[in-house]
């Protein structure tokens, strides 16, 4: 168990967010944060991670704990450590020291939890040892948190009006998050042209994470084979005239996110062709963040990425037709398959343990468009909303070769500008952008 | 899903282990991999790792897949990736390649599953997920592995029996994994003269870890506070005086682990009172190394590093008596209160998920005698068998304080000889230990 020290003004704006969720929500809110779970055996567990849920409101990450949420007070159920854990893991504060210190007004063991369960709704959290837990305290079936009903669903849709907007505290945490990502991408730029392999990159751009503290935020994507989109692997050489790409984020030790990815070429110098593509993703990453206001709709914001995509490749002559069209018929699709991007908060994907609910305004769903369905958040943009912006360019040889999908496009490949497979593939161009209360400013 | 490359020798150790189980277990055995479990979301998973069992015959880590092994045949049950999977995660081998690199004589989808598992055995894997799968497909309530029963506890022992013996295979993953750990260590000891906190030398022990395109076995322990076992807080400074404790061992890519402590001064100077404890757990670890070989009780090897640090400490003082005696009054485990160390293999803590069937010989139990209940491994030694060897002193206070324990002992604190706390209070020095045929080799 690890108590960060938190001062007075964090604690603050964790009692500010209990009060909020008391004026939305009236019903009384058990959270969970869950366990560490094992990795091949009980004594060699994975980094434990709390639910995002219980982080927001308890501030730190207290293993296998309860948060009892009643009309803005917060009261801690969890046991005090045995002599044996003191031993293996040290003295730590009491239960009751550390509910002094998140601002509780009282604590209990975990064997009092039936006494104010009745009625109570809830999160159910990602680990399942847990979630049999929360069933049994609350004494009904649970099942997993994108697929919530009655009291739990309410609970969620308050909850996401709330994390939805990032109070002082968040940007605090992910501003230092971010600090510390930026630092990481720079030494791995620095370390790649010494570098041998994916894997010695990666390495010294973790070694920045790891040494500020923090932890990566989701599996690093460091590859040369970057329209994989979710490449986790680490073992290929760096080879001249490749672009590596890196997708690495830090999260901050109380949990909040970061979420950046950058695309540079292995020997440091671009190829024209490279540097042509590279400069198309450039501009649709700054036609969005220029664009970003609340109040604009964050498909509009895609729409731009795509749009300034699909004038670039009809410049270069890998696209024939007229951008918008082009759009409208998914052309920018074949190279950007994704959504360009997704709310940042305590999670890289904020609240996408419940599913579409926070990426998707009430009564919006998923397009089955081609190149509309990745899009992962569909809302208008509010002020303290923080999100991602990441375009990319990819040549998907599953995507480019099916010809289902590109049989109605006029798709011109020309030596100069198209590139030639394997070693250019990917142009990904990923930031985070927060959104202040006027402008845009990232 | 990723297929490192086996070459012949791999896939004929693989072939041999399978045929090994054969000749020791009639029943049909079915095994699973599992899955990397939810980390907040379900798209953030932590990073996967085979169920141990699965990997010693598979060989590769393959997600979400089952082996089925019949007269030293396999075959393997696993599903082709979607086309929307290689989109995300690459164009991977379809199962029927996968299958043939790994010398299985078929493949079939899991759905296949139900139609062979009748009477099959089986181990429970550690993620509850796939347990479920196993109950459903075995038509049988399973539960953990440390809790076997009929034909399960049946495999467990044929399991145990192969698996403690390494062979050429397993030695030749165990020693990569062995000689990228000694790299870390030694970055780790060459980072901390400017290194301002823990964090900053456990980044650089890792980055050599991950460099090499492996992962740490266990979490890793980089600490000042040593004495806290398994203290796995990397926040604090390093400050001129205090000693680092480094637990930090790499896993080989197909899952060997290696487990290494070290102690080193943060100056890079000893004061003279630490020289001295740290000689002496020095002497302890170099005794137990030159009494390890076949035939030999690793009991007796644990008493012996308790003999040698009883004798240190009387000739310094620290304890008063005769240093068999005191070991009999279980004074040393004053100072080392753990086992000496554990079996090694895929599994840091090699099989532990079979709790102390694999540690301890048929029979035997863990003892409740104070300085021997933490002892994981109690058997005669074996040629073949991977053993760690770690001895330490630490000071821990939960325990120099507990009249209870120390009333009969005569502790002796001087001036020179008991290191004033907090600085110094932990001297591990934990290494792995390979048996070879005729003598020990380290």
């Amino acid at each position: 168990m690890f108590v960060n020290d938190l001062d007075s003004r964090q604690v603050n704006v964790l009692q500010q967010r209990r009060v909020s969720l008391g004026d939305r929500f009236t019903t009384p809110v058990l959270l969970w944060s869950g366990v560490a779970p094992p990795r091949n055996f009980p004594a060699n567990r994975y980094p434990f991670r709390a639910s995002s849920h219980f982080l927001y409101f308890a501030g730190i990450p207290l293993q296998n704990a309860v948060i009892y949420l009643n009309q803005g007070d917060l009261t801690l159920f969890m046991n005090d450590a045995s002599p044996e854990d003191a031993l293996w893991y040290g003295e730590s504060s009491n239960v009751k020291q550390i509910a002094e210190k998140i601002g509780a007004i009282a604590a209990y063991p975990l064997s009092h939890l039936p006494e104010i369960a009745q009625d109570c709704a809830t999160i159910p959290v990602q680990d399942l040892t847990t979630r049999q837990h929360q069933s049994q305290v609350l004494g009904r079936d649970l099942g997993p948190a994108n697929d919530l009903q009655g009291q739990d669903l309410k609970l969620a849709e308050a909850l996401i009006q709330l994390r939805l907007v990032q109070d002082e505290g968040a940007i605090a945490a992910l501003r230092q998050a971010a600090d510390v990502t930026v630092q990481a991408h720079l030494a791995g730029m620095a370390r790649t042209h010494r570098a041998k392999t994916e894997a010695q990159v990666r390495a010294a751009m973790e070694a920045v994470i790891l040494g500020a503290d923090m932890t990566p935020a989701y599996a690093s994507i460091v590859t040369v084979r970057g329209e994989v989109l979710h490449n986790m692997q680490y073992h290929r050489s760096l080879k001249p005239g490749a672009l590596l790409l890196a997708d690495v984020g830090a999260e901050h030790a109380l949990g909040w996110a970061s979420d950046v990815t950058r695309t540079w070429p292995v020997t440091g110098q671009w190829s024209s062709s490279q540097r042509e593509i590279y400069n198309i993703v450039l501009a649709a990453h700054d036609a969005c963040i220029a664009a970003i206001q609340p109040g604009v709709e964050y498909q509009e914001i895609h729409l731009i990425a795509a749009r300034v995509m699909a004038e670039g490749l009809v410049d270069l002559g890998i696209l024939k037709g007229n951008p918008v069209e082009l759009v409208e018929r998914a052309a920018h699709a074949l190279f950007f398959p994704h959504g360009v991007g997704h709310l940042l908060g305590l999670d890289v994907h904020d609240m996408e343990d419940l599913g579409d609910l926070a990426g998707y305004a009430l009564g919006r769903t998923r397009s089955d468009r081609y190149g509309m369905q990745y899009l992962r958040l569909n809302r208008p943009l509010q002020a303290g909303m923080t999100v991602t912006i990441e375009p990319g360019f990819y040549q998907v040889p599953g995507i480019l070769e099916n010809r289902d999908r590109g049989h109605n496009l006029q798709i011109v490949r020309t030596g100069s500008a198209w590139l030639s497979l394997p070693m250019c593939r990917a142009f990904g161009l990923r930031m985070m952008c927060g959104l202040q209360k006027r402008a845009a400013r990232c």
